[in-house]
């Protein structure tokens, strides 16, 4: 295409409008920054009319909003089917003043009309107390992606893309975000894009040069330079350049033109044509001025075109009248009076330019993706149960037997559902689902790959940031998925999922959004079994993280045994608006509850194991544990107990939704305050054996009764590369240690008693010394639990 | 340069002396990896040689040792100054066998000689119980970065290479480790490298092809993708690419003269020419089978040039006859007799092949930055002190304060010091640090740029990760350093920082690493002044996520005024080897304490305000505060209770060190259970309001006598867009609130009490109402600081 051909796009009539309908937008844009009332000037600028705070926005804002308006020229020109990812999501008066040009607005807040009136609130309710977020956000009608905390626009357009055929997803990304790591690796997502069964994602790349008080790196190399980084991403860029706007629409106008041009054929090439080859994706690289048609000076300093003008060019309207004056000068720049009617609505002809129904990207369905979620079609997951004729005497390995439930459900539903992983499926067991899928893999395949196809559903990169930001994108359109990650790492995402948790948060309270699946995570290759990785590898502190967000949304599970994970996972596919964090081993490991068990159990949350307790009245010690390791060595410590000391009552309780532990005034699922004390009695000594960090326990229980006598074990950052045996005595969570805290907390349990805590002091050094000699653990301890097979026949009273 | 010169770099003898340098560090990484005993293999190899647990990665090893042996004959010929930074850090076994092969290892650890017996010792305590761990760690000699978690190679290499006008950091990137994030950003450090004053990096991307169980994208692109790619991130590639080990040898070595030779003309251009333009750096692509010289097939499948080579190719070798044949088979293929002498010295000439005394890469003092290190000139801090003639009566911007005394360290410290920030230095009001210098900006500049300059000291990127990980590779060789974050987005960053304190905890037992500088956060922008940026910039969990970490090395300081975080600040710049987390406020904001107060309380970490409180006697009720947004809070609700209540006996306490609040078993820092019941008597109500969430307080005081009489407010992730006082509202923190809580805990209050707190449900109402209506804070309590200044002379009895 020639620079020529490209200055003829428009016509004369349609630039003109694309550009007054800009314009609207951007006046929009501003009145919602600024004012509180005057909407459309029909008045004299006064004081009392501007907000007296000025917070928002404008500098990304009118590139944002020239983007929306070409890109409505585009879907009603081709019925195109396109969602907006705003990237600079700082531009929120940008995307909610398009979607109230679309009259999206006032049908989903239907108290701000298509009028002055409504225009007013519309102005008033922006960054105000009571209103809405000054960034895009849940409440912004057409987005899934807040804005806010920048990294994550790429990746979520590519999540939303994945198994929509039919859907753009254009995603304008800042020069500033391109500077984050998760933007920059976004990038290859293009290697996991199948273009026969996914969309098209089309990147913006929008180069104003400039992020709060710098300039932006890819605004500042040589084009050549920026043009060779795009294409070795594998994109072509088509580049548009201007500061007059009349020429910046007719080369975005031929741009977006060719774009779609381009994407159409990928298209047909693979869909059609045979093609099997990674195509090059089209994208855009737009360079225009930082707060465009804003005021150019301000003060005798340059803001258009500047960092300057990133938040409020002016910023004492109320106070300063040569600011004000400005401000008025700026605002009728746009000729309200021309764009809108005496009453306030859009000239029709305008008005004529947005797509209408679900096509204005303000009320696409993948932009509202609970309007589109289907329920997964799950097979009954208890026909993937391991048979446990008797607690405690035979072992599973977890996540394995998930895998064969997940490999079903992966099969019934190849629309729908996606595993994701940073290259740890297999590592973390889930193999089976290599039995009817592969990993997605749109790159160079060779002789002697293991299962990579573009159509897989199994999706592996060395990225958590892609992972989470994939699923995320997946999710908020409406589809079902479950992240795979080592449980250190997880904590690369703790930042994101606190943006989602957010979103899910406020999108909770807006009738009009419909539930999305939850965010499941499978925490494997946990803290304590990472003794091969060594301390790097382990820390449990994703739990915590997550566990100081809205108890609306969040859920931990710690299934001990194959099939209370199973279980666990099923009812979290199942559910909606959660974030449901899942931690579960990978190695072979006791079972200890039968479905039927399993199911009551982890529908209870928390419960004694009366085959494992020696009493069913008042307890004299109630050991706790939640977690599988936990699980097994208080067990174990259980059967020395009840060997050893035999008059003992102890009550053996399992903990696996540990939001139980909570009261029920502080969380949905929490416990009230009379189950608790039924459990935990309210002066029994407890000692509690817990997957994580021990503190943990003591912040959930911390209002109960008894919590003076709760005595906590867990991770408390002793680690190293040593074998399994000997991480657990290093954070003394150990069954000797533990019979040791039973002794050292129950009065009057005599002479035998003192002289178990000895042969428990010299177990635990034996163990020690063993493994130190050796380099592996005791096979006396190692194989302890088949030893005695923790004694299940006097566990169980048979 | 033409293949042919390539070929011809190095001599026969030398070409064969380097490939068995090679083939010795490859001996002695599969020795450490597989062998208990037998190191020499001077028996027959036998299953009681072979480690029961196998632990280790060998797939990247090869290439790492190629890459290091390379560049010893660069030092050597040209006395370079070089550090090696291994971003496949699970090659752990490579980079210990090359600081033994240079005899480091045995300087460092003494019981380690350079003989059969110490050759055995170094094989056994691999990735074994009480030795060392399997990656790159502290423990390994030369290092300075963990392996683990990836994707921080590069953007520590470019933090060691600041300031270090003659250091060439060589720097290994996995192709793995390329698809992360913070990786893919870390590219464009170079345009933050200024070749005057700082060293070079030396980027060698190995494509050896395979992550744990899948390919690499980057492995999987077109070359003239990948060329594309890097020359667009703005380096000149040099590739080496064969499986051939004499032709790879003379690849790399021309390779590395290029690369080297580029560097010194860069560097004469830039330093003693005049050259101004940011310059391409080399960089190495070299391509190489992953699992290089060890077993090509194993059990019928490929494993060589394989994902199957990650870790242990042979998994069997003590109880597969098969697999140790194998083994001892690759072992001896190595010709270990020929490297060794009989008493397991390295041959002379070839131990002649590496670098001596510091240039060895093992025993580089930069990668043992403590030795380097030089204390920071500082001024007297007191100096920058505000007047403070009375508590409570005047204000100011707590880090504008902190700016200048950090100007002026920046200006003495022009070697040794930089300030990292997301583009948010002024935003955190820090802006005095550039009346002396500007921002680090290699790229383009254009006029009306502000403070930009190669030299500039203070580097802002959008990107937290890059700041993180250039100020850990800064601080890791000597230096210091501070980073200022909005405290929300800090999170980004959290699993570095869990492996940096992971670092710092067991490099701090290793005598042989000298203390280097702590690790600095300033939190600015905190959760109670993110009232224009909504809830998705308001999370103070940060404090939470480090309080995880060990204590050793974790601090914690909420200084409440401007005095107290000076004070603070400077007690930080001189501490070593901790993180420390400051959070403190940019608003105008009361000051309470002089200089001479404040370094006391400072000191004490937490006490009595005795100003505040009226009685020095037992009180009725405690009101303790910790941030600076709580105790304006607390302070104006004491004010009230004082005025309202007369006869009610309250004390104040103001703590800025919160791990005082720990018992002093958990935490250096921890005050001892009498101090403790002398603050907070033991029967006494607290109503303690906590900056961040108050669940914290409670882990910190649960083990405390008088815990169950803790009431802690605090950030319940009730966040939105609204004024300052509403989202202390929100959160029930604001003073009317506390004085409920007082009311509601302290028992006899009578009538009056009853009355006040229906006036402050009442006050809550009114100041909610206010906000919705006009947008802003009622005035009447937005100065209401200022109209009773505290009643100032009330407080302070006079």
């Amino acid at each position: 295409m020639t620079d020529n051909y490209a200055m003829t796009v428009l016509k004369s009539d349609e630039l003109n409008l694309i550009d007054e309908y800009w314009r609207a937008a951007n006046y929009l844009s501003v009145g919602q920054i600024y004012l509180l009332d005057n909407p459309l000037l029909q008045e004299p600028l006064e004081a009392e009319h501007v907000k007296p705070r000025l917070l928002g926005h404008w500098g990304t804002t009118p590139g944002l909003n020239l983007i929306y308006t070409h890109l409505n020229r585009i879907i009603r020109k081709r019925d195109a089917n396109v969602i907006y990812i705003t990237g600079p999501g700082h531009g929120g008066p940008g995307l909610v003043a398009n979607a109230y040009l679309e009259g999206t607005y006032s049908e989903v807040y239907t108290g701000i009309g298509e009028d002055s009136e409504g225009m007013r609130k519309l102005f008033r309710q922006f960054s105000f107390p009571g209103g809405i977020p000054s960034h895009v956000a849940p409440e912004t009608p057409g987005s899934i992606h807040e804005g806010g905390e920048l990294g994550y626009a790429l990746v979520h357009a590519y999540g939303a893309a994945f198994d929509n055929p039919d859907l753009v997803v254009a995603c304008v990304i800042g020069d500033g975000e391109a500077e984050t790591g998760p933007l920059a690796a976004s990038w290859h997502s293009n290697k996991f894009l199948n273009p026969v069964t996914d969309g098209a994602v089309l990147p913006v790349l929008h180069l104003n040069g400039y992020k709060i008080a710098n300039p932006t790196v890819l605004a500042r190399i040589p084009a050549e330079e920026l043009d060779s980084l795009l294409r070795g991403y594998g994109y072509l860029p088509i580049t548009v350049e201007s500061d007059d706007p009349k020429v910046a629409h007719q080369l975005l106008a031929a741009a977006l033109d060719e774009a779609f041009d381009l994407i159409a054929a990928i298209q047909q090439a693979a869909r059609y044509d045979g093609a099997t080859q990674r195509p090059m994706w089209p994208m855009i690289v737009l360079r225009t001025p930082k707060g465009w048609t804003g005021p150019a000076i301000v003060d005798g300093l340059q803001v258009e075109g500047t960092w300057r003008s990133h938040q409020v060019p002016l910023a004492e309207t109320r106070t300063n009248p040569e600011h004000r004056k400005q401000l008025e000068e700026w605002l009728r720049s746009y000729n309200p009076e021309r764009l809108f009617d005496e009453e306030g609505a859009l000239r029709a002809d305008l008005r004529a330019l947005a797509p209408v129904g679900n096509r204005r990207m303000s009320a696409n369905p993948h932009a509202n993706g609970g309007l589109l979620l289907r329920d997964l079609d799950m097979p009954d997951f208890a026909d993937y149960a391991v048979t446990v004729a008797e607690p405690a005497t035979e072992t599973a390995e977890a996540t394995k037997v998930l895998g064969t439930f997940l490999r079903d459900i992966i099969a019934r539903n190849g629309d729908r559902f996606r595993l994701m992983g940073p290259d740890e499926t297999a590592s973390n067991r889930l193999s089976a689902v290599f039995e009817t899928t592969d990993r997605t893999w749109a790159a160079e395949t060779i002789v002697g790959d293991d299962h990579l196809a573009a159509d897989g559903r199994v999706m592996e990169v060395l990225s958590e940031h892609l992972c989470q930001g994939w699923l995320e994108g997946y999710l908020l359109t409406g589809r079902h998925g479950l992240f795979n990650c080592y449980e250190a790492f997880v904590h690369i995402v703790d930042s994101m999922v606190n943006q989602h948790i957010k979103w899910l948060t406020s999108s909770s309270r807006l009738p009009w959004r419909r539930p999305i699946a939850s965010l499941n995570y499978l925490l494997s290759s946990h803290v304590w079994r990472q003794d091969h990785n060594g301390a790097s590898h382990q820390d449990p502190g994703f739990i915590d993280h997550v566990a100081n967000k809205r108890p609306e949304v969040v859920r931990v599970y710690l299934p001990p045994d194959a099939n209370t994970l199973l279980s666990v996972a099923e009812h979290c596919l199942r559910s909606r608006n959660y974030v449901n964090v899942v931690v579960a081993g990978k190695q072979p490991a006791l079972t200890y509850l039968n479905m039927d068990d399993a199911v009551k159990h982890c529908a209870r949350g928390l419960g004694i194991w009366q085959w494992a307790s020696n009493t069913t009245g008042e307890p004299d010690v109630v050991l706790a544990c939640a977690g599988d390791v936990p699980t097994l060595e208080t067990l174990a410590a259980v059967d020395i107990l009840r060997r050893e000391l035999p008059n003992l009552q102890v009550r053996l309780i399992n903990v696996v939704d540990i939001m139980r532990l909570l009261p029920d005034s502080e969380h949905p699922h929490g416990l009230s305050d009379r189950e608790f004390d039924s459990l935990f009695p309210t002066t029994t000594p407890v000692i509690f054996a817990y997957h994580g960090y021990p503190w943990l326990i003591h912040r959930l229980t911390y209002r109960r009764n008894n919590h003076a006598h709760f005595h906590v074990r867990g991770f408390k950052e002793r680690g190293t590369t040593t074998t399994p045996f000997d991480m657990v005595m290093l954070n003394d969570l150990d069954r000797f240690h533990l019979v040791m805290d039973v002794i050292d907390r129950v009065d009057g349990l005599g002479d035998h008693a003192a002289e178990l805590r000895q042969r428990m002091v010299d177990a635990r050094l034996d163990a020690r010394r063993y493994t130190r000699e050796f380099g592996e653990d005791d096979p006396a301890i190692a194989s302890w639990a088949w030893d005695h097979q923790y004694q299940a026949a006097s566990l169980t009273g048979n």
